[in-house]
């Protein structure tokens, strides 16, 4: 399956400012571009990119004062196949996770696993530990929080969600996440274009927030928001929470103006 | 200067827990060790060693059950000299910042700069950028907020130091370190061995908290605690904040049973 | 002049649900109601009415399943008057207060004098006693709060109000209020019909909120949202914060289906 | 049973300060006084007494600079009986609730109810309404939180005391006040003496925090501390938390230099 992938977003900046972007296919997918993914800005900036320490492909600027546009057009290769369901997959004990995992145990902005410590054990203990736990976790967040665009913020923390019961799709996943470090899973934020493949479109398109989690050898993905299986993900970036992966970070004021993105099977005109 | 460091610190573990330390002096530090910094377990463990993102140097292992004692003594050669103070340190504006230090601007558990973004331009907009702004943050922050040991809880945050004004010592720094990464200034925690070295001594002693900020194109030394330059602090371990240099973290349940640092200039037995 | 009054607020209740309004004209002004101001309800519903702890007109009953109207129309006189300023209006200190006043010293839900006591002081402790203070607390507000309808939520308190620097009437009130209390001056949130006198029209037409401060021996309207002067409030309800005074309370579900309101100056018609 | 009660309080107060004290026995007790119940000021001050309008018998007075010190001693009658249980006593639809019963189902600073309607629900919506249901949000609560001196703190709301699972008495009724709140209950903090009779002397003495439940037609009383009928409740003062009936108050700072508290069972002399 071939997927076209574009976005084009705009912002008035009032003075020149450094921003960061994360606004490329992740590493992991780089072998699957069929053309090259490569922010376009105008007016053209010189650009300089570097991988943070998630393992992300960064590009940071400073944007002068006016107007600032941000896009790309690429296509992708796609298995095609849908998120993979492993129930067996097991939770690997604190004791013999790799060094590196330690982290997505920790709390991060958003996740305030020291706040969700009891809470987590009283709504997750008595579950086998292991993938269909983690699933139980992505039931319960997807049965008890609503989804609704009005009630994003970004102050918004897993307590937060965790209470008042609505949120965006990021939302979602800060809470899942929250619960899963609190039962020492490692487990963080992936966000990326998510088109709607095989299920029903909703317009305007946008980037996606999913998470994943770290059982037997492996990170696998899970997604509170949508909690079924879904065709398509182009992974972007992976943090410890929204605040380690915004897709664009101005270090100053940048309004938004415009904001475009693309994410759907390209039809094969070969055929 | 030579600088005999020491800690000796127990747990009751009720059922066997991964545990993390950072109880190493700091990697940086090495070349100044006069004897080997190792820590010793009782009962003896295998222990596996590795450093983080930050650069620390961590140790792991899984605690059985029963008593567990974490100890080290080592001797350290110490320039003696309090710490640098330099008006003329200049903020690199974000754009020109290295990329690695742009992390240290962002979010984290107990600073949430996204709260903080609006008032620190109120307290500390109209300062001049550059050392003498970091300094000014130290001076509000060091009169503004009480010291009290009773006051300590692992979920305070700079948002409720702020509110309170009341804490120790991670306290003062987690909001310092706030104020600075809203005004687009690096920041980040730092923890280790502080001695009363040319103060007077308070007992019992203790590691401390102390934080770093990016000037000119190095890291230098504050303590919004204390504020006033010190001699002989020994670096243990840097990060976002205190969840990311926790010195232990047990990924289950310890109980501190004892706890007993020394930090003391040792006399010259040779003269 | 005569203002016209009128709401039609509909909602759908899916199982039968106790609710509280306080929809009625504040008893202070009775006197100066030209029409009866009755609730009506379709479907017409026995009604209790009481005046609650504060001195507000409630109303209660039981809303059955199904559709809920709420509606009247009522016809009152009004000065015409823009709001006094008294900048001779001294503050009483607390310990001449009348002893009502006291409560409206304390904390409540929505604001948390309790975590403002320091940071009141620092920004207008400096600022000598009276009407000057309170207003200064308005400007501060009024000038560091945006106002966007779509960052309205039911939990946000004052402390939200003030690291977030954005809402809608009530958080501007909650925050200034909250501000005074910390001061030690008695506060309390208002709430009735402000229409659009003298001013441009914004439609559509709401009930707004505003807030009360105790100074010489008498209550005062200030308006940290439109910080200016108005003409024609007709006060419904006088409260420690939002929670007190909200319009309509609903013990269950009821959702909104529509809301309507009228405040306007009525043509005389026999000119 | 004859229960002595007395009370020795005293503050050093650095600049004159306006307070509020609710250190009388709860007028609805008055009747079981057999000596008057006279709060004694050193230095002897102008005292002016009210109630306020949750019932609670009020004093005030404006402490001069210097020492001040606030004593009463008295005797009462008690019935020696323990706490009434009633499991048969039925909640009372809200919509047949007093009228002024219907603000104890409102927020207050220290219970947001707003915040726990929906896990109130998932906690104790399945158990059958009365009070079974309160007793078993005593039960929880009593079993899920830990009783800790060090971890008060004057900010510590409900939702504090939810995440942080430890506190002091007031935290304990806090909560379990929270939950019926949102589960349309109506709940009010209630505080007094509590001495240790009929149960091991705990040293040294304090008042203490329970709270009252509106069942069937009358207030009964909870204690989610201690959990337990007990015997020798003395009230003095209801709200709807503790910002509302804080035994002392200052507006200003008073720095608290001796608390001692009696509350035991006089030996009858007479036999």
């Amino acid at each position: 399956m071939l997927i076209r992938l574009a976005y084009d977003i705009q912002f008035d900046i009032p003075t020149p400012t450094a921003m960061v972007t994360l606004l490329s296919v992740h590493p992991s997918r780089m072998a699957d571009l069929l053309e090259p993914d490569v922010l376009h800005t105008q007016p053209q900036l010189p650009l300089t990119s570097y991988v943070d320490t998630y393992g992300n492909l960064c590009t940071r600027f400073v944007a002068p004062t006016g107007h600032l546009r941000l896009s790309s057009t690429t296509l992708i290769k796609d298995s095609g196949a849908p998120d993979i369901v492993n129930p067996r997959a097991r939770e690997i004990p604190v004791g013999q996770l790799p060094n590196e995992m330690l982290r997505y145990l920790l709390n991060s902005r958003y996740c305030e696993v020291d706040r969700f410590t009891t809470i987590a054990v009283e709504l997750f203990g008595h579950i086998a530990p292991g993938w269909g736990r983690v699933q139980a976790i992505c039931d319960w967040v997807h049965s008890k929080v609503a989804f609704n665009y009005k009630h994003a913020r970004p102050t918004k923390s897993a307590m937060d969600v965790f209470t008042e019961r609505v949120g965006v799709c990021r939302d979602f996943q800060h809470l899942a996440i929250t619960f899963c470090r609190a039962l020492n899973v490692p487990a963080r934020y992936a966000t990326g274009y998510l088109g709607d493949i095989g299920v029903p479109v909703v317009l305007p398109m946008d980037f996606s927030a999913w998470f994943e989690v770290y059982l037997d050898d492996q990170w696998w993905t899970f997604d509170a928001r949508n909690n079924r299986p879904r065709i398509g993900r182009i992974l972007m970036a992976t943090g410890r929470d929204a605040s380690d992966v915004a897709l664009t970070t101005a270090f100053g004021v940048a309004n938004l103006t415009n904001f475009f993105v693309v994410s759907e099977v390209e039809e094969d005109l070969a055929t």
